[in-house]
């Protein structure tokens, strides 16, 4: 017997950092979960975070941490959501796209479940591929989005995970050349990964978005929101591989919306 | 309409490698598509050959390249197969699975064209978590299963690619000791990846094999004869993940003929 459908009648909770960026959102990790919002059409209403607050209202939520820090303390992060639907708190992205997967069956699936290994496969090789090149060319020009309670907190955090103040992660010269080319070699994989079969695909499952998709249309907006969409480093992205990442990221714009 | 359906009434000339282990076969990348043809139900036929002669080989049957040397000169690998039913040459393991995915349409799927962009990242990911760490130290001993012009050209060729030779890849001692540990990481990784949504499945895709799974599969049939199936470093494998691998290599058994 099929297990009764929920019924998403009332707004699921989703906890996002707060910025001072246009639309408030600017986190890559919680655009993924606003994007699967979004896209699935499922009601929910955003709670804003400042930093410092995100391990108590985690612990007050009861959401799970989804890493540990250097000195072995629980690492609380966002996006989590708390669905009063049926009673349920998430965290991690990947895991909340599962979440909501399973609870809502009728939305558009974002994991499917015979591409659980492969998600998680491409979540480690995306660290490696993009994440590695575009996190010291992102991570300096975010604190100006932040308030300051969050902008302290974000330097404190991130000077000690990379052991150098935020200025000397990517500093103009050859080092900052060097993550360039890093990152638009690994937009060129992405790219060949996705004609991997001859034929240009629109995303990573072809015709259909998936949770895969997320994470690049999420670390995408990152860029856009930090940089600004008129900005010289966006344009330079925009037209890497024939402008595939223009056009990816036109199909998501109908999923920017923000709730507040 | 439909294409009309090839038959496969003709056997598919396979070129492998010939090595002195018994059954012959050893090499992993030829394994995958052994895997495949034998999956798939597909009759073929072995035509054995030594390294010195794969170039011409090869060029012989329109084999292309699927790499190329550091000079820059193209480099012709096997797996290759003839299909004397479409009068069709391919080269490369993941693109002979598509082919025979296409054109034999009534077999199991190997890789799905939704999965097409995942096997891709996947390959990435596989050479960073398995291939760097067992390289180093099954190049060495695969010598000794060769014949003498194969393993003249096998030591020369990897020598020249790593630029030391062969008896120093992995000598004795912590660098030795250092591969065991990234190798047992990276099953670890695999392992974790085949459970990211809590069930341990059996393949990558779960109940169905995939050219992922054949990509592990071929890896560790490669090490089960160099290294022989008795021998410590088998048994030490065998065991890693709650014997993961060892139930994972059984499921293959029926599926390790060799034709001749």
């Amino acid at each position: 017997m099929a297990a009764p459908a929920v019924s998403s009648s009332e707004a699921i909770i989703f906890y996002d950092l707060l910025s001072t960026a246009p639309g408030k959102a600017w986190s890559p990790n919680t655009w993924k979960t606003r994007f699967a919002l979004n896209y699935k059409g499922l009601p929910y209403k955003t709670v804003w975070v400042e930093y410092p607050d995100v391990a108590g209202v985690c612990n007050e939520i009861g959401a799970s941490p989804t890493d540990t820090w250097p000195d072995g303390s629980p690492w609380y992060t966002l996006p989590a959501i708390y669905d009063p639907n049926t009673k349920t708190t998430v965290s991690d992205s990947a895991m909340i796209a599962r979440y909501l997967d399973k609870t809502y069956p009728d939305t558009p699936v974002l994991i499917p479940p015979e591409t659980d290994a492969f998600h998680a496969a491409f979540q480690e090789v995306f660290l490696l591929t993009i994440q590695k090149s575009i996190l010291p060319l992102l991570l300096p020009p975010s604190v100006t989005v932040l308030n300051p309670p969050s902008a302290a907190y974000f330097r404190r955090t991130r000077e000690m995970l990379y052991s150098k103040p935020l200025e000397e992660f990517s500093p103009d010269g050859p080092v900052r050349e060097g993550y360039w080319q890093e990152l638009q070699a690994g937009f060129a994989k992405l790219a060949q990964w996705m004609s991997a079969n001859g034929q240009d695909k629109p995303f990573f499952m072809d015709e259909k978005i998936c949770h895969a998709d997320l994470l690049i249309a999420g670390w995408l907006k990152w860029a856009k929101t930090v940089w600004g969409p008129d900005s010289t480093e966006w344009a330079t992205i925009m037209q890497w591989d024939s402008g595939k990442w223009a056009r990816f990221m036109a199909s998501f714009e109908p999923y920017e919306v923000v709730d507040a």
